[in-house]
């Protein structure tokens, strides 16, 4: 296996010239334009190192993986046009940069060919991957109108947040490390076992990200801290603080998230505090961990060199600590 | 074979139960309404009778005709979103009675559904279906975009314009009927056949729309009469007029197509009489008769019964004379 540096160039390079020189250019160009934008091309990497830890060359899965990272940008250009999202990676959003049915329609295209990308695979290996695509993506839209739900309802439970995230974000994790198990011929067991792996790290992942918001450090989170206690947001952090705070604390958090002040510092401040003191960040950290540690022990029961295991856990762990 | 009512009635029947029951209701709540607006289901019914037209049970082809009257339903909610349409087969659009976030992601979810409805088909079937069914969904984003594209050009030509309803509209009737043609494991030549048969009368029908918009009699044909010039749309008519007319007949009819009165009957009076005047109207009227007889000469071709030929060409005439 080689490393995340070595996979992200891979992904790159296969990304050169997909949809280029086809037309109408005013469909074609706004799909170069979200895939060039770049990122850290996560989701495929770990389809091409998925399928290097089942002994298949990586070379074989680039095709899925670039399935893959073309859906999560079609989901981005269609998520961006429904928050008036104006910006994406420091640059304009499709819609801002042209239009909204530019954005629809060319979003829609990249669904269609991120289709077309499995079309070079042997018939059992193409049905293989499209059903898990087509039941993953048709959750990521399950997820995200979960998501829209939630924002009008004050009665958003734990399991239902958790499958929320689940759908919306972790599901696209555990299939792209899927479909380089599918291409490498593992067993459905290993499958299972590697899609589970990836759904779990995924959840733990975005369960820090809501952590992070609060508790990170400026200068190493990605994102504005305190940007989802602004937005009003009900992450893990806020259900389990209103669950866990005193009638008074509960009280005064749910009116700072019916607010959107000016200067919204001393409502952030006010936030995080009961966030502490009702235990619900401790519990967060709690939750992070028990995904991340379910990740792991899934991890030991693949039929794979426990080097590759190595490699995968390594990955799994660099990501939780976001040096990737 | 059987007739026409008959396989409508298979197609909604089988409708029945597609997508109910399952949550977020926000989600697929929009997707049983779209469904079950109605609509003439001509393209599911060319599947079925495809299929049986080489000698398979209708049966067998359902979930692929299903595939097409959810895909067709689809692109008819984004379409609706771009043109901002607010009634579709006399209901609410989908953006109108919910709003534009549900229309996209219901789309989205449908585009997906359209691709789940292969799944039960084995291997290489799937894999002929999916292919056809991403070439042909890529070509109607592709001739929606052309649409968009000559709204805001005057130099658009014939061959482009042709292109652009092969591709909106065409494509996906030829498809219907090569999917029929692949599940009843037809010859690659029969589906080539049978899939320019669909395409050509496709072409045929969106010509003889473009005709009846301006000469079509108010009590038969389904929409407003002179909607096309009404929206000064570029139809098949007036490129032609524009082409033959005399420059002075030319210029009036340009003009006349920069403007949007209150009262549009004189503009309608006019514009209809340099359709003719021009020959415009004669030619397209020669076009509709090319297209549909290059239809049914490929008909010929076929290696099915002769009666079974007879069964499409009825359907083929009753279809350019408006009968179903």
């Amino acid at each position: 296996m080689q490393n995340v540096l070595f996979y992200q160039d891979a992904v790159t390079s296969h990304l050169e010239g997909f949809s280029k020189h086809r037309e109408p250019v005013s469909l074609y160009n706004p799909i170069n334009y979200i895939l060039q934008l770049g990122g850290k091309r996560l989701r495929p990497v770990l389809t091409l190192m998925t399928a290097e830890a089942f002994n298949a060359d990586y070379k074989l899965a680039l095709d899925a993986a670039l399935s893959i990272e073309v859906f999560h940008n079609f989901s981005l250009v269609h998520d961006d046009i429904m928050d008036e999202a104006p910006l994406r990676r420091g640059q304009e959003t499709v819609h801002e940069k042209w239009d909204v049915n530019t954005g629809i329609l060319s979003g829609d295209a990249m669904l269609i060919m991120a289709y077309q990308l499995f079309e070079n695979y042997e018939p059992m290996v193409f049905q293989a991957l499209a059903k898990l695509f087509s039941k993953t993506a048709l959750e990521v839209c399950e997820g995200q109108q979960y998501d829209v739900d939630f924002e009008t309802r004050d009665d958003v439970t734990i399991p239902e947040y958790l499958k929320m995230i689940e759908y919306k974000t972790a599901v696209l994790v555990g299939a792209a490390m899927q479909m380089g198990a599918i291409v490498a011929k593992a067993s459905e067991e290993d499958q299972k076992a590697i899609y589970e792996f990836g759904k779990n790290l995924g959840i733990a992942f975005q369960l820090q990200d809501d952590y992070l918001d609060a508790f990170g450090d400026p200068k190493t989170f990605g994102k504005q801290v305190g940007g989802d206690i602004i937005e009003n947001k009900k992450t893990y952090l806020y259900i389990k603080a209103v669950e866990f705070a005193s009638e008074d604390n509960k009280l005064e958090l749910q009116h700072l998230f019916s607010l959107s002040p000016s200067d919204p510092s001393d409502k952030i401040e006010t936030a995080k505090k009961i966030f502490q003191s009702s235990g619900a960040a401790q519990v967060t950290r709690q939750e992070i961990e028990n995904y991340t540690n379910k990740a792991f022990k899934v991890l030991e029961t693949l039929n794979i060199s426990e080097d590759n295991k190595d490699v995968l856990r390594a990955f799994g762990s660099s990501l939780m600590n976001r040096n990737v």
